[in-house]
């Protein structure tokens, strides 16, 4: 059975849970843990559990990250959608691995709003594999760095197009508050074929195909990331890396639901708030 | 009498202490507290005071903030520098901020080596005067900035500039393991006449006069720089912005001694160490 480690509050009290499925009923629950997953030491469930929907019971962000990294332009497919919408010169993805970062605030879990920072009136979705990192990583070969994962998680990696072109550095555009939906729960590395993990995306309650993919279709690969990012800086347990978007992004207006699915892990939700 | 605040450790067991002139001797010493100066609550004296140079006593960055954010080309001089060394295409600083981050893993403190990543041959010192936060801080005006201000440090925004070039995002270039020596304490922002704080460097002991300035020059002033930013992001009590270094930068190599100093708060000495 694949493992998933979800962080959950119940009347605000955050605790972790590994989620399990029920096989009377079929349904998923919540099963509460003492300790912490990510810091090493024993991890032993309480006896409660919960469904997921139960009163009180919130979902959220399964780690709060020291960083966050992110690969730009790191599918073909989406190098090209980014050109011929008039977004970038460059009709291709470039050589070299174009890397930004996001701050620890800019992290949100399953149903937390989105919200649109003043000066921007172009937010884009761009669905994502998020890999969450188990320990201490600093300078690994691509072929360690796979020990360095704990699993895998959604990202929803939003952007302020508009503001992308005004600033040079994505600062703002990548690293304002509520730019990082991260979710439902992680699931652990080998649980996950991340190797061809599918990519989806829903608006409003629509499939969004353009905006699909698989990590099949990586430029830099998900060891050469952890690799590359590690020759430079240390990775801190619970830090994530965004894979890259695989096509399309698009706009998002306040009141759209934008939905993140990865094949294997599940699905993460959440709903744009504010006035543009 | 202006206050300073410290972290320290002494035998690896991190502290916070006042820096106290002693009447008698003249000499600083480390008053030590019981408390966290940035968590709010009582902080008060433990009633032991150590010398600066006592063995075991290690000053370490007054801060472990959990991001960064720095201004670049912020001074007419430094960007006007920036063109001529064949770094910049542009002349003059750019009208808008241009803001940039570091990760928390890029600070270290007073007498911390700076060490060199694989893949650079040109490290910069860049020296500058560092804010830093005392509280959540978001969507603040330009005249209430201030209030959320602890005080100032000194800070090397170490940048590895043949990287820059190659590195869209400066990622690499102002992120790396050891890109941010902040200390030697922070001066509460009553203390400081911050308006108009006079920046040097020292290169292995001889003045860098083209490196100097003071924040009289900024382009975009602190209370600015705050409203900025706190306009996308959350800055939370610890966080740091850098904001700019005021004419030329210069290359570091290993074995270099760099130091910063900002009158009215002191200096901040680190040694480069890697092979290039």
């Amino acid at each position: 059975m694949r493992m998933r480690i979800a962080r959950f509050s119940l009347n605000d009290t955050p605790r972790y849970a590994f989620v399990q499925k029920d096989e009377n009923d079929g349904e998923d629950y919540l099963v509460e843990l003492d300790g912490h997953p990510l810091l090493g030491g024993q991890v032993t469930p309480t006896g409660k559990r919960y469904k997921l929907d139960a009163e009180g019971i919130r979902l959220l962000s399964p780690v709060i990250p020291s960083k966050v990294y992110g690969l730009a332009k790191n599918y073909e497919a989406h190098a090209q959608f980014m050109h011929d919408a008039g977004h970038s010169d460059i009709k291709h993805a470039p050589e070299d691995m174009v890397i930004f970062s996001k701050p620890s605030t800019s992290v949100i879990g399953p149903d937390d709003p989105i919200i649109y920072p003043a000066g921007s009136n172009d937010m884009n979705f761009e669905p994502e594999v998020a890999v969450v990192i188990s320990r201490v990583t600093k300078n690994v070969t691509v072929e360690n760095a796979m020990d360095y994962v704990l699993g895998f998680t959604c990202v929803n990696d939003v952007t302020l197009r508009d503001l992308q072109g005004l600033d040079p550095m994505w600062t703002r555009a990548k690293g304002f508050d509520t730019s990082c939906p991260l979710g439902p729960w992680i699931v652990t590395r080998d649980d996950l074929n991340w190797r061809d993990a599918k990519i989806s995306f829903t608006l409003n309650g629509h499939d969004v195909p353009m905006a699909s993919g698989t990590t099949a279709n990586l430029i830099h690969g998900i060891p050469e990331q952890i690799a590359a990012i590690s020759s430079f800086a240390t990775l801190l347990p619970g830090d994530v890396i965004l894979t890259g978007t695989p096509n399309a992004s698009g706009h998002l207006d306040p009141g759209d639901e934008a939905i993140v699915h990865v094949e294997g892990i599940g699905s993460l939700r959440n709903v744009v708030l504010g006035a543009r």
